[in-house]
């Protein structure tokens, strides 16, 4: 999965979708609601920007991935995506999980900033309670001490979520660092160690991203990322690029 | 502020008002929309809750608080409470926030797990750029290594909070220890260090408690506390037990 | 227990140690060998440092506490204090433990950037094992991720060893938050809760001390810290300026 | 490298030593100075395990690694050893690094439970300033409020040191992990990270070690980890069992 942080104009988004499918890579991601830690940051487009990935899906064919930060959203989300996201912060909201769990979607549930893994899987329990199996858990780095990096990748998540869980689980190199330069050797290390897939952040331009440019990879570094991934996962036992 | 975890019954919920009435506080809290870690837990009373809560607010004269955990709570809250609480949980919730901010009623906010001040005083602005400028801060520990305590409580949050924000801050020494003997001296010790308040579990009986019960006070304990927390007060130049 | 970072000249700790004495301290801290994080920075005085100490010691008649750093450093130090200082950096280096435990002193025992309690009182068990019982343990911050301050002062340790251990614990609250406009209400804070005693930096002229100067109170904001101490430490039955 | 935690006979220390010849590592560890939390605790042969070491090399040709704890172990072990280990509790135990940096032996310097990287490099560097520039860092785990794990590995520390430093760094995952059965994973993951190489804890028989029995592998895991991670190694162009 791949795409910018943020979905900002019709533009930006289907010159990102081009570069994910070119990459070889089968999901796009984009967020149209944005949960920011102060309210006068860029909040997301909301249903417009729904409306563009609808129409990037139909370009390229590939699926979309939104995160979802309300019932509302779940309700108008699930018009347009294929996969509901559940964010870091939203990750014990209990009502929203249940929103998600009401859906037949698949959720990708990403672990809350310093939640427990059996904190997470709780989490998890709440959308599968509502009928809902279909929930893929994503690690996307823990709030520690170490300031080397935005996040601390707890790359140990994914052997104990294999010993623990039948749920499937991808790791989200962007956020756990912070810095495009570490992306490739964690996203080498999540595949090595398991993960079912990745998540990465990619902009056309990641200097005039609005949120997050300094974590993401531009097209031509996410094509090269991607090829030199393909080694590792067949060394592996598995494919890229396949859902 | 004081009171049970959750509105487990009438009567529980009654003579727990009672003992706050006897040991001097003035707000009486209680829950009945519960967010619990697991599913399967006991979720809370929900609106019969919050009519038990007015029961005791007109039995006791006592000010009420309740935490929401959805914008429907919120709506149905407001037309019970005096005092909203957003728990730690949802701090970044921000279709939460917001919706507490389109009300007139205090919001209580707690710190996340996890949260730096920062994102807090943050959070804080969520509610207060809806109009809404009615904003109690409440420190209740954070998350670190150390499992003495159930979390750590941060006592610095206060005067740097005193530092940086105009917002009066409580402290909730229940949650931030999750152990009854602890509670006395971390009260005394935001008492002492500037803190405008406490939030303080008392149960009437709280080896029956459905939740909380190891970090919560009996009637005779709150009693014994609030007559030593009144001792320290007025070297601080304080007074318990005044809104 | 009071002084500066680290003894940098004759007058400078004559002048700190009067003002210790006018603040009504009883014992006065000064390192002469200093762990740096760097060894380009200043890495102290050494036996000179301890030689100026013992004559402030004989000028005010305060008490005189040193970090010691090796097992060479205890045997010199030895000849110089009334109180070995182990450092946070070394409060797992049990050959200097052992070292310390031999020697009939009494040593303050500061607790480890990240150990937990548990790890604390097995450290201390290092030096009682010799046969030397004379203990006290300093909380002075743990690593946490908040950085609003330098460290997270643990105020809850103070309960827990309490309920743990007969060994006294004092807190230092310069070395906690790093900023002296934190400093009186974490002093405050301790008392209440229970602390036997206070570690704090004094500096005749803090912007022009060679390590800690911006956690430094100078003389006029440490005798008027001492005066407010008074008050609350009366109201907990208990009294500042006594060994 | 690979071995067990602690040297606790000949015959272990040989049996371990074969396990790891056979399985093509090329570095023996093995502790024969354990620094234990408690006191009680076994603290390993002293001067005797690094003859059993000694022995080790001559029977099996392996290079041999042990931890110093004191400036007395530095002098001794330099005289049996090939690496120098500096282990997590001493990273900043100033007069070690320093004492190990007057000898020309390599010195693996393990990170402190909550060390930054920051702090990690200088502490290097106190070993460097010393004259002796061949330092090998070994990434361990940090301390997080995560109890899955016995520690945390900070994956995302090889990319950081690989774009801040130009000294090899190697990865624990046996301590970072505190479980057998995720150490494979973790192996994985760092060589596919970009890791120089790994320190392994193998055990002739796990159930009966004296220490960090849960976090060994027995010879036969041993084996069939190294053949795993020679088809890794391949694909990131390494070669595993090559100083």
């Amino acid at each position: 999965m791949a795409g910018p942080c943020a979905v900002e104009s019709k533009a930006q988004l289907f010159a990102s979708a081009d570069s994910v499918q070119l990459g070889g890579a089968t999901v796009l991601r984009g967020g149209a609601y944005k949960p920011r830690t102060s309210p006068y940051s860029f909040q997301g487009l909301e249903e417009e920007g729904l409306q563009y990935m609808k129409e990037a899906k139909e370009k390229t064919g590939l699926s979309i991935v939104c995160e979802v930060t309300s019932i509302q959203a779940v309700n108008t989300a699930s018009n347009y995506v294929d996969i509901l996201q559940i964010g870091a912060r939203n990750m014990q909201n209990f009502e929203l999980l249940k929103a998600a769990g009401k859906t037949n979607l698949p959720v990708l549930l990403k672990r809350g900033l310093c939640a427990t893994i059996e904190e997470w899987l709780n989490a998890a329990e709440y959308i599968m309670s509502e009928g809902n199996q279909n929930v893929i858990l994503c690690e996307r780095g823990i709030r520690t001490y170490e300031t080397a990096t935005r996040n601390t990748l707890d790359i140990s998540a994914i052997p104990v979520i294999k010993s623990k869980s039948h749920l499937p689980i991808i790791v989200d190199p962007s956020h756990a660092s912070g810095k495009k330069e570490y992306i490739a050797s964690l996203s080498k290390a999540a595949i090595a160690a398991g993960a079912d897939g990745l998540m990465i952040e990619v902009h056309p331009n990641p200097k005039e991203a609005l949120s997050d440019g300094p974590q993401s990879l531009n097209p031509q570094e996410f094509k090269s990322l991607m090829d030199e991934l393909k080694v590792i996962a067949a060394a592996c036992n598995k494919r890229i690029g396949t859902l």
